[in-house]
């Protein structure tokens, strides 16, 4: 597939798209990627963005430019990508589990070279594994325990079994321990900021207390990653995280934007991320239907709001995989081929189901982006 | 992304794939096509599969080999992937809407040749847009008139708007009317065979109806085209439809394989395509994580099935967009590197997720077929 397939007609236009089309607002996507950089560097915590939000090399390097120490990310596909494109400090976020992966991780970390690729683990098996694949590397392969967070979805269960595995590490000769995973991915989106700020500081204060029990044990804990989108400022703000790995900032999708909105504090960051769409049928009565469906608009989170190109209240309904419903005011009924642009109710699966990001200054359409690591599961 | 990434390792085990992975039973993927190409032939009935579930050229040729007269495509790239392979009675059951895309499906026709690509409309506008586009094209493009069967999602609104639309198609010199589409998309998936039934009887009385309203203003109606999988046992046997676009047949996702079983009926297709996941974490006390989420499986209709790799009853949550939770039996708890297969609740934006199919046939990787059209929306 060819980005420009994409530009016929009138290049250079943000009307003459064919759709569904991921747009990109630039300005937007830079003011966020700016605010995020600033924020660590005036508290003094390292960014590590997460890259399953975006899969993009063009905008990893544009928050490696504004002062990220490297990218995450979630799978060994992303990490591919990344390394490729001669991205630094990739951490994968997930244990790397079963022997063709466990190969392809040591060859990417021998391409990526020392200190460009770190990895989580939260199994004995799987320190093993990866101590004898890295035995030919030529350097220690990094590595960092994973702990459950509360949210038990990978990591080590408790303090002890932490222990245990930063020792098991601590004893190959082929691994180097660098420190903690701690990522809490039940209390980004909790939606009373009080609430949302007790889990997170619960969540410390057990990051802090297995942090303790590794060092008590005498081995060095350089590193304690964690940090989403949801608690970024709560957990800069103290002094047990070393680094943060949000992702969904850059795009604010409509999940995120209610989680971080409440009476007294608007959301910092700014929905930068849409999906075009054409009305493509009229002739119902009381709605219309557009091209944007299950195929291009992520379903799991809820359903999308329209928020351009449209007057009045109007309400979006997934229509099969092609097409979306259209409800609106009947005073304000879009024309056939009139375009309508939603907010996504979750940024990243969204993304995954694009080929590229069409990047878009105001009505000018300035670049196309591949969305190189899509699919890369 | 090259399908050989995916077979580092042992080549042509099922068991050494890089996952999450999408499979396909070639078997059972083999039975299911000649079962709806002998049901079509013994009735009479044309079968123009809809491409929009399996999006592979290698799929598309296994159809026609086996009599199909053609593939429906839902979106002008679909169809672009289909005709540049040079598969035969291309249909694009989906209205083409806007300057850029009229332009490039008269361009595909053009390239297709003169009896090879059909399209769909449902507004005297689209018409003109076509009629007008058509201009050079050296043939007429043959097209159908979409009517709403009852889902009103796309088609014309009644039968006089149908016969207006007929006329309107008919004054130009650059199309061709065929026919007409009423395809039941609401019908499709009652889960009660009789009131599915009778839905599938209502929709043909009325597309009938329609059918005679054109022929009565002096048009010819050759196609009516319309029915899934859902219907297809109905349909085929009445003498309405003179062709069948169903797509889902081919790989019997959940959903449709519950709503095609009932006590006194065997659903006449099996399951033939899977996600293969593989277990990453084994921490936590109720489940175990594996590495299939949001990105490898359809969340739009419910919940995967865990199918192979596990014994006794288990459960599977979606676990965020990597990976998901499958609550089992305690005394059959997986371990870290088990592989799970699972059945889709919804197979079209499943496979429109993956970038190839893993061809397996038993315990052996026989093929990777490219999902050529994936995303091409």
């Amino acid at each position: 597939m060819n980005a420009n397939q994409y530009l016929i007609g009138v290049p250079g236009s943000r009307q003459s798209l064919d759709t569904p089309a991921l747009l990109i607002e630039l300005p937007a996507l830079k003011r966020n990627i700016a605010r995020m950089a600033e924020l660590a560097a005036s508290r003094g915590i390292g960014l590590r963005p997460h890259a399953k939000s975006h899969k993009s090399v063009e905008i990893a390097r544009a928050q490696i430019e504004a002062g990220a120490i490297g990218v995450s990310c979630a799978t060994l596909g992303e990490a591919q990508v990344m390394v490729e494109a001669g991205i630094p400090g990739v951490l994968v976020t997930s244990p790397v589990v079963g022997a063709n992966k466990v190969r392809r991780l040591v060859e990417l970390a021998r391409q990526a070279g020392p200190g460009r690729l770190m990895v989580v683990v939260d199994h004995p098996n799987n320190v093993e594994a990866l101590a004898s694949e890295a035995a030919g590397l030529g350097y220690r392969l990094p590595v960092l325990v994973d702990y459950h967070s509360g949210y038990h979805r990978t990591g080590v269960a408790d303090a002890e079994s932490a222990v245990d595995l930063a020792r098991k590490i601590a004893s190959t000769d082929t691994l180097v321990l660098r420190g903690l995973q701690a990522y809490g991915g039940n209390v980004q989106h909790i939606g009373d900021r009080r609430q949302r700020e007790e889990a997170a500081a619960g969540l410390r204060r057990n990051a802090a207390a297995v942090v303790a029990a590794i060092e008590a044990a005498g081995m060095q804990v350089d590193i304690v990653t964690g940090v989403g989108t949801g608690t970024h400022d709560f957990d800069s703000s103290a002094r047990v995280f070393t680094e943060m790995q949000p992702g969904s900032y850059l795009f604010m999708d409509s999940a995120y934007l209610d989680a971080l909105t409440d009476a007294s504090h608007a959301a910092p960051f700014e929905t930068s991320l849409f999906v075009q769409s054409t009305v493509v049928s009229v002739n119902a009565k009381d709605w219309v239907t557009v091209d944007a469906g299950i195929k291009s608009l992520a379903t799991d989170s809820g359903k999308p709001l329209a928020a351009r190109g449209i007057a009045g209240a109007s309400q979006y309904e997934f229509f099969g995989d092609e097409h979306g419903k259209l409800i609106g005011d009947p005073a304000h009924r879009p024309s056939l081929g009139e375009r309508i642009e939603f907010v996504t109710s979750h940024c990243d699966p969204t993304v995954n189901l694009h080929s590229f990001y069409h990047v878009v200054d105001g009505d000018t359409l300035v670049d196309i982006w591949p969305i190189q690591a899509r699919g890369r599961l």
